[in-house]
């Protein structure tokens, strides 16, 4: 048998996203929950300044700071650069992790389900999300383009890659027990597989379906800025369903509708994700991908 | 005719429940869907610090600063409680108040559809309780038992009362098309009531079904305080339905079941109110009581 794989389960990675930090808090208790042959198994919650004051975060995003030129960048200042730091070093630092594989918990006001997000070309990432939807074909898979140095998530201080659960729809600042119940189903087949493989071959799809970031979609705003609109209410709850140019995306505070233009055969995500408000986006748009897996 | 009745209507008590903010911006740019014969309507938003940083509240709780004793008090000095009696003196303070009803928009997290939340002996609150529910049954009244002088919501300062609109399920921090158009309609049936009985006399029931309060329900905790449970599934979204005792409520982190073992012929409300984590309350208790109107 190869050596054991080093697993880092993470909540609170946002301060208001209470399901991965119960997660944490209840695995602590049980950890024979997540203990699996193969596997040394630990558990992290990465933002407790932020959760104990249940927000997002203090200063800034702390999902935003794990580029490798971020993390070296003495000037950088904020509560989240510096958390960044802490746990990098923590962690062994991103050019020689102690780490093997992350999964990042996290919950959305979107009515996503079980979204798994994966970045870069790492491949294990790509297996574990191959192995969990052929598991539960309801899964959706996301998947970013971009180098592992360049990556500004925590997943990227895994050795191979981690992996971010992301389960909605529920509010932020509050537990629902099915969205909990989804969450920790999924973590466990998460581990399932990574236990899987290091006994023995699993045998995947060669190829799976996934969705891959285009942009973020701005809400209505008037010419001061302000925000004049809401998500339509044919629009919410479509997480994934096919968006068509001429659906109605967008209702203004005057009744007014908007509709959607722009490319063809993309899907909306992160429909009203109360997250994206600060910025007054309405949700991403993406669009279908096939990947390859090469094992 | 009898005077104009000055009626306000009031966004954003609580800086994260966008609804009644919007509401507020939308009135701004179309007054006319907000007038009425008889009636001279104003627009506040109240905590607008709050709601820049997308908070329930700054320091405190904003809608629990109206007591006269608390705005005579000038040794409180949160920043709610000095916007308290900002507010006080800009409606003319409680004792001479120059508005005679406030409208206080909220949300809720809770699958509470349309509540409203009547204080004390208003007459003039229960009129346009009973009205609105003549109009939808499927609205639901709550009704506090205080006087005037003690009621510490802002609806207090009116000087014939005022009453609370609050709608759910709703995250904190966003807009839900569906919720916000609830709201609008509940607003604009008030105004309808408010304006119709100053022209004529308004046949209305002589007794109307409500909800009084008695006691916030405490989440699981552990000796040390921490939370260690969550709504059960089989409560969640079960507000203003019949709580029997042995009937689940809370689901633990080891997986047990905790049941209702309290007073007979209750409801439950509020239940998983994302406000409410911060002291780890679940749901509040109700007791079905009838009101009597003196019309």
């Amino acid at each position: 048998m190869s050596k054991l794989l080093n697993v880092l389960l993470v909540g609170g990675t946002h301060g208001n996203e209470l399901t991965g930090i119960h997660l944490v808090k209840r695995w602590q208790s049980l950890p024979d929950e997540i203990a699996r042959q193969g596997l040394k198994t630990e558990l992290l919650l990465s933002n407790e300044a932020a959760s104990k004051l249940n927000r997002r975060y203090i200063d800034a995003d702390l999902n935003r700071q794990f580029s490798l030129s971020e993390l070296k960048d003495s000037e950088l200042s904020s509560c989240e650069a510096l958390r960044a730091k802490e746990i990098n070093e923590l962690l062994g630092f991103k050019q020689t992790p102690s780490q093997d594989f992350i999964i990042d918990m996290h919950t959305t006001t979107a009515n996503m389900g079980v979204t798994l997000v994966v970045n870069g070309d790492s491949e294990l990432a790509l297996k574990v999300a191959a192995y969990v939807q052929s598991k539960d074909p309801g899964v959706t898979i996301m998947h970013q383009q971009v180098n592992r140095d360049d990556d500004n998530f925590l997943i990227s201080l895994g050795k191979f890659g981690g992996i971010v659960v992301e389960v909605g729809p529920v509010a932020q600042g509050l537990l629902n027990a099915e969205i909990f119940e989804k969450t920790r189903l999924t973590v466990q087949a998460i581990l399932d597989f990574l236990s899987l493989q290091q006994l023995t071959e699993v045998v995947l799809p060669k190829k799976i379906s996934a969705y891959q970031f285009i942009e973020k979609i701005k809400l209505p705003e008037n010419e001061n800025g302000d925000l004049v609109g809401m998500i339509h209410p044919k629009l919410q709850n479509r997480d994934f369903q096919p968006l068509k140019q001429g659906d109605a995306i967008f209702l203004l505070q005057t009744g007014e509708t908007q509709y959607y233009e722009g490319l063809p055969n993309c899907v909306a995500a992160f429909i009203n994700e109360a997250a994206y408000y600060d910025q007054h986006h309405g949700f991403s748009l993406l669009k279908p991908v096939q990947l390859q897996l090469t094992n």
